[in-house]
């Protein structure tokens, strides 16, 4: 029996549609950066020195990446709280996704006042799961 | 004769790099760009309603964004001398391509002054040859 449950969870990871683990690696984002957890955030992002943040300029680097991250939003106040909308997840071949979507980051005048914009995001199967490789935002 | 040289043709194309390819695609959107010929610039896009391009909002379809460049580049003053660097062409499998560049826009006063900026680029190997499905530039 136990073997069966062991079989059957194997079999349902097997099954598992790549786009429902990506849209679980996003809502992880948005429940982590919620509760002003920037850390657990980047736990979205491939760990490699080749994962690129594109904003104005080109970030490179996972440590890189959390860095500016904690410089840009050192408090809950500047984090604010964040949601994603219109997500749509694109499969390129097996190993790879593309992801566009819109964010919004509702914050108080203190914060910063409210920022809102559009994304793109390239994620890897890597063997630690989907992770973004390359997160575009403008 | 003439089979073996057709052979040796189809070969070569065969053996073809697709990150030559693809730089090939850009190569030719500059030079199209820079002759004022935005038609022939879009060729290398995409003909199809789901190709999209992303700055401060999306536009969807190949003829929305054909349409835009136009408003926005309605002269040869306007569009400029147009300059990629820093060109980064990363395979994804075998159908799709990442690209990561920066741009750069030569313009007179009246055209509106030197701009520049980053962008990435999604490829899919289409029946038609390597073709952008998406341009996030920012």
């Amino acid at each position: 029996m136990r073997y069966l449950t062991v079989l059957l969870l194997a079999a349902s990871c097997l099954a598992q549609d790549p786009a429902d683990t990506i849209r679980k690696v996003l809502d992880d984002q948005v429940a982590a950066w919620n509760r002003g957890d920037i850390d657990a955030f980047m736990t979205g992002y491939d760990n490699s020195p080749n994962t690129a943040f594109v904003g104005s300029s080109i970030q490179r680097g996972w440590e890189n990446v959390r860095k500016n991250y904690h410089e840009r939003y050192p408090s809950a106040q500047k984090m604010g709280k964040l949601d994603f909308s219109g997500i749509e997840i694109h499969l390129l071949g097996g190993e790879y996704a593309n992801v566009l979507g819109k964010f919004h980051l509702a914050r108080t005048k203190e914060g910063g006042g409210d920022a809102s914009g559009v994304f793109t995001l390239l994620f890897h199967k890597t063997p630690a799961g989907w992770r973004i490789i390359q997160d575009h935002t403008s």
